[in-house]
């Protein structure tokens, strides 16, 4: 009989905890692969919790890939977990060990990798292009997407001839609130909610709201795009440097911005998560100036250590624009991104801007809300995280496999479709850079993203493994060995 | 023999003049329902011009519904075709007889309409709403648009992971450029064409490289939505009034106006035709001041005169922004329009703006391509045209027998999808309009179109007719006439 002790848990919520001590018994060998978890009523009944409790453990478990379900036989230890070994040279990675811990102990699952690998190389004729952040050729969910999009073009023939509403269809927005409910803890009403054909377009009618002779923070690094649709709309652009625990609001006071754009769960490219208490003060900040909040969510769907962080919005929906997109997590042909407006701004919209036309084919709109209405979606999105989850430790067994291995350190790898390659050894960044280029391997530095932060971010490079090949990482690693001595 | 001294066109094309001759003799009664013309061959060895030519032609007169082609036997003139009688109290349309004749000369053809007409209500709960631009339920395309999708559905599966030219993507833009220069003879190559979903988003773009810090030109009376969108990008709009040869252009001068918003191939509302020497008096006008011109072709294809208006931008490609889209011609769900850009433009929007990502979904884009590319977009609007020609006669048809017939006037009825009705039997407008109102009549008055010119509009009001259901217009003329009274 596995009995843990609940009373331990403190503030973590049961079914978590539960989750955190099989987990743990997985990993240390306690539970072997292969092995059998009691039943969920066992569970429950052994604990006196509720089955409702266990059954949320064990889903993430399964989720996070630690165990298989096998019909009419119950939970089963998976056979390809077992504790990767220490990482060399990892400085920082250390700090954050905990929050890492579930990514540098899940070793890859070769077959399931290799069936998703693309047969294509990565970039138009290089080697390896770790500044691709393409999404996997076979990751569409292609069978059912189409499935999906026929029964519209049969069901809903009279949708061809609707103007689509200025902010959406409501069976769109309705199952949107939903998943965001279910997902992500945030509680919305679907008339907050507005969709458009990518976040740009919503940064248009951001920025028609807030007032376009303002002044708008982004952060530093940052997402360059933001920076420049701003600065396109007239705006002036304030850089705020960000720190290990992000945005610096001190910085902001005394600044007059009227917006803040910032991705407090995973700063692009740092990232680094904003905890609580850097939120709050920038919460009072904001509320104090009057000012917004734009919190972009981009790749929040892809945190590998199974805990959400919860959303910026969720702490405040009156000062928060909450802001995501389907492209990431979907395919980039799929031009469909929402926003959560505060009730304030909702209001605004109605007055001003709902003469706009819908900008988004209902016919989309329509196939997307069946996507994620009958589940489709959230099941995609799991496969998609173990999916990167094996992709990101295939990558860095290589590492570590490689002469490469011992000369740099890994930061930030529990989220997101990139981590950060730190490597102390080159003396000059630019030159190695060039050097790498020749060899037809593209990197990116974090300095590019940065305005003011060239030094700061010295020696650090940005690795998207999205749609890395296996094949050519080896030989990819070793020129970078190479070229840096 | 049917012999046409083809020497006195003049500057008209051949093809041209021949159709205006055949027409004639068929309004006239010269050519009677059911008789054969001439096979082209025999026809252009009778002129001694190009077979095309006379192709061109009798094409011209079945688009048009003067002539069927039956097979195998030859080109007969239709059933349906008939002089229609006077039109009593027509003021202004006397003044404009020659573009509008064929429009009053035309009757409908019953079948076809009755074929087409919704089953359903216009309005909400409204008897008859005069205000409603919504297309016919049964006008989209639907098996053809579907059985595309579905090919493009199982031929690009790649295209789902591509991302999207921030232009759009080069088939669709090849196809627009090919049917620009068949349908328009708007010469363009496809890099010059840039799609997005509604003409809304590419104002958005339009005001990025013009600048948004200038003075923008709008037609008063005009589209309000586009002075909506300026005004709520922070610009100051000025309103330039219209008379009868569109938006007059000593008005811009000394305006310091960096971009001219205007629709001279039919003016909304009042459907004017802005001639060629105003056309030219425009273009001297943006040159000498480095403006631009946006010419807004929003409802164009459904000119019913069968001479297409030549396009401001065919006269001048460094000056005019052209702009159209697909929603009108259509269904109002698929979000697809284009602008053409002129070269200096284009390099800016290379320069400045091709970060942001493409904002149409490849999908329909691809759709869309092949359903213009293989000639389906032209059969539809030639077929819409002769739908919307039918509706506005019936409608025509029963305002003249009922009492109103006599107490109003028609006014620009050779275009679009809407005409003009002259009550100037009314005392007080707005009294009429509530008065109707009550009657579940809805009617909207051009002066409602314009800022400064309220009085110059009296008396005048929309008549939409593309979903107008026949049954209730009886009942409504009858009590438009009553409340008049």
């Amino acid at each position: 009989m596995l009995i843990y002790d609940l009373g331990k848990r403190g503030q973590t919520p049961l079914y978590e905890y539960l989750y955190e001590c099989i987990r743990e018994d997985i990993l240390r060998g306690v539970l072997q692969a292969g092995e059998k978890l009691p039943s969920k009523r066992a569970m429950a009944k052994d604990h006196g919790i509720a089955l409702i409790t266990v059954e949320n453990a064990y889903a993430q478990l399964m989720i996070e890939g630690y165990v298989t379900a096998k019909e009419k036989s119950g939970y089963f230890v998976n056979a390809n977990v077992a504790r990767l070994n220490g990482w060399a040279g990892v400085e920082a990675a250390e700090e954050r060990a905990k929050q890492s811990k579930t990514a540098r102990e899940m070793p890859p699952d070769r077959n399931l990798s290799q069936a998703v690998i693309s047969k294509e190389k990565a970039g138009d004729d290089w080697l390896v292009d770790f500044s691709s952040s393409r999404l996997k050729r076979d990751a569409f969910p292609f069978a059912t997407w189409t499935k999906l999009m026929r029964r519209v073009l049969d069901d809903r023939e009279e949708a061809f001839l609707e103007k689509p509403e200025s902010r959406g269809v409501p069976e769109l927005r309705e199952a949107i609130a939903k998943y965001l409910r279910k997902a992500k803890g945030l509680d919305v009403t679907a008339d907050r909610i507005f969709v458009g054909p990518g976040t740009e377009y919503l940064h248009h009618l951001i920025l028609q709201l807030v007032g376009s002779n303002r002044i708008v923070a982004v952060e530093d690094p940052g997402y360059k795009k933001v920076g420049q649709i701003y600065e396109s709309h007239g705006l002036k652009c304030l850089h705020v440097p960000v720190d290990e625990n992000g945005l610096i609001v001190d910085r902001l006071w005394n600044s007059n911005a009227k917006l803040v754009h910032l991705s407090p769960s995973h700063h692009f490219p740092t990232g680094c998560v904003m905890p609580i208490g850097r939120r709050r003060a920038l919460l009072d900040w904001a509320r104090t100036q009057g000012a917004y909040l734009l919190e972009d969510d981009y790749d929040s769907e892809f945190r590998f250590d199974g805990k959400p962080v919860p959303t910026l919005a969720s702490l405040d929906d009156e000062t928060v624009i909450y802001l995501n997109t389907f492209t990431k997590t979907l395919a980039p042909s799929i031009r469909i991104a929402y926003m959560v407006l505060p009730e304030r701004l909702k209001e605004q919209y109605e007055e001003k801007l709902s003469f706009y036309s819908g900008s988004v084919s209902s016919f989309e709109q329509y196939t997307l809300a069946a996507f994620i209405g009958e589940g489709y979606y959230e099941r995609h999105v799991n496969r998609m995280r173990n999916y990167y989850r094996q992709q990101r430790m295939k990558i860095l067994n290589a590492l570590e496999e490689s002469p490469l291995g011992s000369m740099v350190s890994v930061e930030e790898h529990s989220a997101g479709l990139h981590f950060i390659l730190r490597v102390n050894a080159i003396r000059d960044d630019d030159a190695w850079l060039k050097a790498l280029e020749k060899k037809r391997i593209r990197l990116q530095s974090v300095a590019s993203y940065s305005y003011g932060g060239q030094n700061r971010y010295r020696h650090q490079f940005v690795i998207y493994y999205s749609d890395l090949e296996e094949n050519n990482l080896r030989e990819a690693f070793e020129i970078m060995a190479e070229t840096m001595q």
